[in-house]
């Protein structure tokens, strides 16, 4: 169970996020599920992972060549019967002094083998190789447990499961790995005036985007999307849904309803149920709602659908992050390139911005939106948030601005 | 169809990796395949998106407020009747010169609203708003079109959809969108002496981990695999697998059975359909193979894990990330912070190395493996690949290198 948040109240976009990440904070100390590593890469390592066996598991050749006692090379050139060849799998009877056997790279050596001549430094003459150049003992041997020892901790709990790591987990065998289960979010948008994507608008309707929009951030950000639903302005279809939603998940992100007009059917069903409603200092994205029903925490983000991006992005997208194991999301600091010209004094403004490159190095970034909270088009043309603090109403081209990438 | 590749004998990675563009450089012509809008993030836009609709759809509120003619609110204070309310999607009558109307942001404008005043501005007041602030007019309109016009590019061709490129294409109402196919790879490894993770090892066996390494590798950058099979070392077993798999890839990956040992399937199958056997000047992943079967590209790794995995991050991942419209690996040149020592010479040597952080950026990289090819466990360590020039045999510590992210 997560407790009541504190009252969100006009606040700065820091405090409030860091009210949602003590909410979401519980979320940490997700159960644990089993999957076939085919399928963990991506995913958030639940326990240290030790080998369970040496490797390589037996005394191995690093070169395609003969295996040899060290003391019959050690005056070249040498001249010695060859006793067949190790198959991979097979090593064969123990190797006698005086002889040499053929092995390939990674194949197994016959007991009493004490290095491998390259095959480089030998000629095969019938039933005897002709060896050019000796080899201490030990040289061109691979010991068992020389890579890692039976026990030894190979990935610790808490890393973010990359192919390398697959790897060497595959590699010694390991056929489930324990990883944390992913967080799972489900998003309600609302609005009677909301329409699917494909079908036909009437007057005064607009296309419902945002929940596809979210899922598809939260999906990118490690968080597993239970549900997609659109509720109309209907208080009981809303709350049907939402209760449905908090069932099924982890987090609840609702769209839409949270300002304060007359049909805000988000506020009208949450406030009772103890939400806490309000502005945030921030643009887009002012107006939000906090509420916990039934132990799940709700996000109630505006309607707009670059509001609810810019919302996802700066109150959520860093706390999911981190639960998830991802890395942060990466910052930079940038001149302007143009000038930013009536930025509301009193709220942190979120502009969008295109990075531009020198090279591999951004070393500039370009305003590609103008303050209206309604410009999806330049939402797609941007690959970060201009982050503008609330004190600032203009800024010089050249100025230094931190920014978010999206 | 495919040509047949040119020589691959000893050779630098880059020219190797060269040869092996220009064989994938066809697939950039991949087949267009239409995805419901919902799954399409992370794919790559196959042509250009224009907008169908104008956004605004129609003329709406930026705030909260009461739609007004300019004229009525030109000397404040004033006080105008309200005459009702616009829900989201139901603009009503048109508003008459002399009274207001009260809209909530985003709500659609009754005709003739020249202004909106923003309900901070404002006291309701029974049936009439006493309004404080006078606006022009168009002040807090939106016109239709003013965020992206009807036929306007949205997102162009060779994007790779990322979620505000979603939440763009979702709000003009687009349910599918064309992509190209993702590119297709299937995987065999060969080897006897390969037991699948969670199997039982007998003597001389060793876990098969590349099939699932790769797959992971290749799904992480933008390929979708078709299938991972284990070959013993019968021509016969591996001919078939390879039939089949090259009748449903776009490229084949083999591991093992290349080097010049006496069991090698994978030559010894090749070579007579074709492929050039020889060594790239790299370590580890030296023995390399090259082979068109059935106009599919057949890549053949070394089967040594650290080899495979090194092989395809050096000759195979930059050509697939550039197909997959994924950018660039990242790079940096950053000092070693302890020597490299015995690094074979006329031979590129790729060390795995951690990177050492100062804050936000990488100041410095460690080397965490021996140059020995078979240490899976500092591979799981790594991230990165140190690039060890083929002339440098020692590099005291400091000497800066180049770097590339696993």
């Amino acid at each position: 169970m997560i407790s009541r948040p504190a009252r969100p109240q006009v606040r700065s976009a820091d405090d409030y996020r860091d009210t949602i990440e003590q909410l979401l904070r519980p979320l940490a100390a997700r159960p644990v599920e089993s999957v076939p590593i085919a399928e963990a890469v991506g995913r958030l390592l639940a326990e240290d992972m030790r080998a369970p066996i040496d490797l390589p598991v037996f005394r191995n050749s690093a070169m395609d060549g003969y295996a040899v006692w060290a003391g019959d090379v050690a005056i070249t050139p040498v001249r010695l019967p060859v006793t067949g060849v190790v198959a991979a799998g097979d090593t064969g009877e123990p190797l006698a002094p005086g002889t040499a056997r053929k092995v390939m790279t990674g194949a197994p050596l016959p007991d009493g083998a004490q290095c491998v001549v390259p095959v480089e430094d030998t000629t095969a003459e019938g039933g005897t190789v002709h060896i050019t150049r000796g080899r201490a003992r030990g040289e061109f041997v691979r010991e068992p447990g020389s890579d890692v020892r039976a026990g030894a901790e190979l990935v610790s709990a808490g890393t973010l499961l990359a192919p390398r790591h697959i790897a060497a987990l595959a590699a010694v065998g390991l056929a489930s790995i324990p990883v944390f289960a992913p967080i799972r979010a489900a998003l309600i948008g609302t609005g009677n005036e909301l329409v699917s994507p494909g079908g036909r608008l009437r007057p005064g309707q607009i296309y419902n985007s945002n929940g596809i929009a979210l899922a598809a951030a939260l999906e990118a950000n490690g968080v597993r999307v239970t549900g997609v639903e659109h509720s109309s302005d209907d208080p009981g279809q809303f709350r049907r849904l939402l209760r449905a939603a908090a069932a099924d998940a982890d987090l609840v992100i609702t769209t839409g309803g949270v300002s304060k007009g007359d049909f805000e059917v988000v506020r009208e069903v949450l406030i009772p149920l103890g939400g806490e409603f309000g502005s945030v200092a921030m643009q887009p994205g002012g107006p939000q709602g906090l509420t916990v029903v039934d132990g799940v925490p709700v996000l109630s983000f505006p309607g707009n659908p670059v509001s609810a991006v810019v919302s996802f992005e700066v109150l959520a997208r860093p706390i999911l992050r981190r639960l998830s194991g991802l890395g942060p999301v990466p910052e930079y600091e940038l001149p302007l390139l143009g000038a930013v010209r009536s930025s509301p004094a009193g709220r942190r403004q979120f502009l969008r911005g295109k990075l531009v490159w020198k090279g591999a190095r951004p070393h500039a970034v370009e305003v590609v939106s103008g303050p209206g909270s309604h410009l999806v088009a330049s939402m797609a043309a941007a690959d970060v948030l201009i982050d503008i603090p609330a004190e600032e109403t203009e800024m010089p081209p050249g100025t230094a601005v931190r920014v978010w990438t999206l």
